[in-house]
């Protein structure tokens, strides 16, 4: 009996057991069971995902996407640009490996063009008309790329037609500094200037001879500057080494603003209103030509005059004289002039952005954005197409997930391919203009990898202050290249470092405050954190101010794969990291956008601008009070949002909990901007970030307009000061009060 | 046996049974249950609230609510407005019916006052000295409101002051074409001109007039334009009716920028940069002192030359004569001048807006702003007492749903009592500058109620279209006062109504094209959708301009409760119908705010721009397509997004879908902000609804731009209008992408 209660126990047990097990398991529960979206909401960035990211990024591949890209010079909106766009496309609409969907976006744009049917001319006249030298017109070739015939001749872009005759006189780098001191030597009205590249942007160099009654402008790169002193081809230059062959000429637009010329803050569109082509402001009044050095050489060694200063002095084995004006008399050229033969002209043309997507799963109307330039001067393999490759490969890699149903981002990614950026920055600059609502309020972030790799020694970052954690973070899970055991964060860290009061030693970050690349827009029209990535120098094995083949024909898939960036190791390096930072913004549940660090930059500027100003301000009866108590609150207000992140239990939080932070940590950069805060350029609203003449690590406006009062003394120009002041201090409380709690 | 297999399986399936009930109710499934915010973010409007609201909302308690607000004179900054800053905010944190938070927030104004100890003086004085007559000083009493040592001197705030004496003039309206038109007659130079209220901005009068050497302008209220034609306080002005006595005077604001005048698109704290007084524009350049009609009568009928024309007659027994310039020979003021003593001086003091929150349940990021001045010139029952009462009782009726734990809005609600609105919007304008990013950034909508009641006859309402559909919605389910089986709804739609070609007959609402009332910061500075809802007149019945005792000393307690709003149920059915609106505001799930309406008035206004414009742009080449293809891509984006709102299950989607949808409809108007829209009013960046001088029913800037090219002629005039038209165009553009889908 015993046997068989127990029997019928055990039976029982069974049954009741079984029983349990089905009601809990195998019956759904209605109206409390979880909607099948809450996982996908609370979901943050898979570190499997990016280890596989890491893995698939292939350096091969990059060098391929180069061959590819540089295969024929492909300057903004010629034949050699539409394969480039071709390219994209049929990249992006890969069914295995492209994006969602992928498409062109066309403007109307004002470029500036040389005549292919009457080149630009330098020439040495003799007084009865003889033409005793002409510069090259073009490099001279070393490999087939310098001889195909859409290599576009040497030229300033935007600089205005003209035939200006005169004597040469030398000008060092242009500056303002350097006209007034020459004008102190001699009369330079009806002179022709020779300027080096460097200390002043290349439009300003026309722009600062002109009122000294200086007609034409010839401009060339320095051996000094460029090639660490070297000049020879025979040995020393490419193709012997990556320095710059003596016919290199660096070209470039020489206007001052970006964006469309005609259509300033608006679309570029067919219909758009356009401002007569004589209103754009900012372009060279008078006719300016770059040359190479060895032309350079031929006609600095031959000038008059006293010898120019010791630190105008450059790396020609000669004295560089002032000119007399003009050649010296013992010189061939004696009595002769220097005549430029412009041709250029303007030209609106269709230029096209390439846009790529990746549509988000929970948050489609989140956008992470990654953009490069399409066009390049000539062949450009480092400028752009470093970073296309780059881009190409990322894009390949993330697509190939999406389309094997591997992954689909939390956020959306847009891809932009911009075009005719070396005309200023146009095309991401109209695509900001045509859609700039819909950006700012929608936009977490903005990856800028224009040249990817300047030389293969180290990371550089730019970017603003809150984006500093994110790229640390990817660095550090990234091999640096030809360095197995170190990271890419420990490689960076040698070159680029910083002691930070949170954080003690980091890499240093630099920040984005002039618009070198098509960050420009973004930072300073929109307001959007963004970054600028690359791999760059040891600067203890050159002073080039670049990378010498910059902007030449010389800039080609040999050039790159040969001299920067052997193995394409270092492009490698970058796509790992840049693509990392991208999937990190755009799959991780908190936007990793860190506040604190802005407020720490905020500190250090507001620091600065406490030990540069105050006194005299204080003699103006202005306080800087305000401004001391908007930072502060900034860095109050950024440390309790710190704290609700860190406190908060996210992955169980409502959505809507998370997406309010993550609006706080996306949006605030938009409270810096103010349209009245730089009055005379108005493409600059980010009252942190803009660029800034008075040199100063502190507020750019502040610093101007600082600077302007005390050199003025005018009461008018201290009340711009305190304006500024005002516009500034309100524009961090206003920061600091979207950190805050919303309510 | 068979028994015992029998009861061995009845047992068993029991036990069985047992167990799965265990199973499924006894315990909770790990990691599949919902959370417990699943059920909070999903939730939409409760129509029970709603009629729990409506239902708690006292006639009674708004009545005693306008007696406390109007005890005293409370003009801006005055002890009597520190007196009801004390009310809200006691009102707004009482534990059993206030708000969760309610705090105030000061600003430095800088308003314009005359001085009590030299009142500003009207006379006429002959040519040897003597005063022949002198205007009123004070309205004359009739209740003991009037005798408050408080009540202002009636004057014209930012009048210079000044002592301008000479021969008088009538000029009407003091339009540009009056005087104009008097100027034909003689020469203006040295003389006073009166001018009634009505036709052209307060300042305008002045403005309008210095330019033909007047020095000094007198300006009243016609019985014609006020009373109906009524004067005699012996049985037809007040109190014997609603009507203006002979003595009552408007006061006002004569400046016409919005916000603080010292510091334009600034928050006017303490250390802010104040531009000079000197600079401030939009101010008379003349002093300009208001009179009542009394004193104007003694005027106008005593003037010499000829009559003016018919529509410059008003409402005296007397033919309006030009003026000689002065007075009829015949008359005792022959030869007499008349002179203003006008002492009027600027003060820059402290104002206060007391601001109050509920803070949102489910997306305290998210607000609804609800706002109304507190400051009058008087008593200001009316103006804007009315409106203060009003809301008091909905905070009430709201505050205590809080406080007794039966509501939480999903988004939070923030009441702003704003200061100094009868000097120029200040404090509204102050907040939304001080905020601006904020506010912008998640502002779903603003509700002003200023002026709660005006007339008992019908509902008024003015905003975005897109808000039409939720004061339809809520206005049908309120009872018109006085007409219990008729709706505010049914009873409006008899006043004011229009065919829309989607909805048939339907009430008519305004639109919010100039700057009336604390509204105008939010639509033309924040491009926020906003609203402004009253209680308004029986057209039939009047024609007064506005309740005759706006802005005087008659505007009292005694005048509204008797001849305003007897028994308050007018204010009830404005708090009711508000407070309706204010409620599916804050706690709908999908944002009642209806875009296909916007597009069906971009349409409209863009076939009046067609049928006014196209054919003289087309002869400048100045194509309307870009225009006609921005106001159809508009319309299909609202179509597509309305199909995508009707089609969704939103309450089973991902509350970040719900949020994205809400997103686009909150942030649409954004997109039609552009600094640059409007190059003279910086203040007003809101493409669609800037006030406009032409006077059209249609797009403001490019109406202006084309009236103006259209009189000059200028071709530069024409490439203004190009201009604004890409303008306006590429924001309508950038609205529809904001509606499109996101990605």
């Amino acid at each position: 009996m015993l046997k068989q209660v127990l029997i019928g126990a055990l039976c029982g047990s069974v049954v009741l057991t079984i029983g349990i097990l089905i009601g809990h398991f195998g019956i759904t529960k209605s109206g409390n069971s979880a909607p099948s979206w809450v996982k996908d909401v609370v979901k943050d960035v898979d570190e499997d995902l990016i280890q596989q990211f890491l893995s698939e990024v292939d350096n091969v591949k990059i060098q391929e996407n180069l061959r590819e890209l540089t295969k024929v010079p492909h300057m903004a909106t010629t034949a050699g640009d539409e394969h480039t766009v071709q390219l994209m496309l049929k990249r992006w609409q890969d069914p295995d490996s492209g994006l969602d969907q992928a498409w062109r976006e066309e403007y109307m744009v004002y470029l500036s063009f040389p005549d292919p049917n009457k080149p630009n001319k330098v020439s040495v006249v003799n007084p009865s008309g003889s033409v005793l030298h002409t510069a090259r017109e073009k490099e001279k070739p070393y490999t087939s790329d310098q001889e195909d015939p859409e290599v576009v001749q040497p030229y300033a872009a935007y600089s205005p037609a003209g035939e200006p005759k005169g004597k040469l006189v030398y000008a060092n780098q242009g500056k303002p500094s350097d006209y007034h001191h020459l004008n102190q030597t001699m009369d330079l009205r009806g002179t022709i200037a020779i300027t080096r590249y460097g200390g002043a942007g290349r439009g300003a160099k026309a722009i600062n001879a002109a009122p000294y009654g200086i007609i034409g402008v010839l401009v060339y790169t320095d051996p000094l500057d460029i090639n660490d002193g070297l000049m020879s081809d025979v040995n020393e230059t490419y193709p012997h080494s990556w320095y710059l062959p003596p016919s290199g000429v660096e070209r470039g637009s020489f206007g001052s603003q970006f964006g469309d010329k005609l259509t300033p803050y608006l679309a570029a569109k067919g219909d758009t209103y356009r401002i007569p082509e004589e209103s754009i402001p900012g372009l060279p009044p008078i006719p300016i030509q770059p040359i190479g050095f060895k032309d350079a050489y031929t006609l600095i060694c031959e000038l008059g005059g006293d010898a120019a200063p010791q630190d105008w002095q450059g790396g020609f084995n000669c004295t560089y004289n002032f000119g007399a004006p003009g050649f010296k008399p013992t010189s061939v050229f004696n009595d002769s002039d220097v005549k430029l033969d412009i041709f250029n002209h303007g030209k609106i043309v269709n230029s096209s952005n390439v846009m790529g997507v990746i549509r988000g799963s929970v948050e489609p109307d989140r956008y992470v954005i990654y953009g490069n330039h399409r066009d390049s001067w000539v062949h450009g393999a480092i400028d752009p197409s470093s970073g296309t490759s780059v881009m190409l490969e990322i894009t390949r890699v993330l697509g190939g997930m999406v389309k094997r149903g591997k992954w689909r981002p939390r956020r959306s990614i847009i891809f932009g391919s911009w075009g005719a950026e070396e005309f200023g920055l146009i095309g991401s600059t109209e695509y900001a203009e045509e859609y700039l609502t819909k950006l700012s309020e929608r936009t977490a972030a903005y990856i800028n990898v224009d040249i990817a790799v300047f030389a293969n020694a180290t990371l550089r970052a730019s970017g603003m202050p809150s984006v500093q954690n994110v790229i640390f973070k990817a660095s550090k899970q990234v091999s640096a290249p030809g360095l197995d055991s170190t990271s890419v964060y420990e490689n960076w860290i040698r070159y680029f470092n910083r002691t930070s009061p949170t954080h003690g030693l980091i890499p240093s970050v630099g920040y984005l405050t002039g618009a070198g690349s098509d960050y420009a827009a973004f930072v300073h029209y929109l307001g959007i954190a963004s970054m600028d990535i690359s791999y760059t120098y040891d600067r203890s094995k050159t002073n080039a101010r670049i990378y010498p083949a910059y902007h030449t024909a010389y800039d080609t898939f040999h050039y790159a794969s040969k001299f920067i960036d052997p193995g394409f190791v270092g492009h490698q390096a970058v796509a790992r990291t840049a693509g990392n930072v991208l999937i990190r913004l755009a799959d991780s549940l908190v936007l990793p956008l860190n506040c604190s660090d802005y407020a720490e930059s905020l500190e250090e500027y507001l620091n600065t601008a406490v030990s540069l100003y105050q006194e005299q301000l204080q003699a103006k009866n202005i306080s800087m009070e305000p401004l001391k108590r908007a930072v502060s609150s900034f860095g109050k207000a950024a440390e309790h949002l710190d704290q609700v992140i860190h406190s908060s239990d996210l992955a169980n939080e409502t959505p809507l909990k998370v997406r309010k932070i993550n609006d706080q940590l996306m949006l605030v950069d938009r409270a810096f901007l103010n349209p009245l805060a730089f009055p005379d350029k108005y493409g600059y609203r980010h009252v942190i970030w803009a660029a800034s003449s008075a040199g100063k690590p502190t507020f750019p406006g502040l610093a101007d307009a600082f600077a302007k009062a005390e050199s003025s003394g005018l009461s008018g120009d201290w009340d711009k000061v305190h304006y500024h002041l005002s516009v500034l201090s309100q524009a961090i409380d206003a920061a600091a009060s979207i950190l805050a709690d919303v309510i």
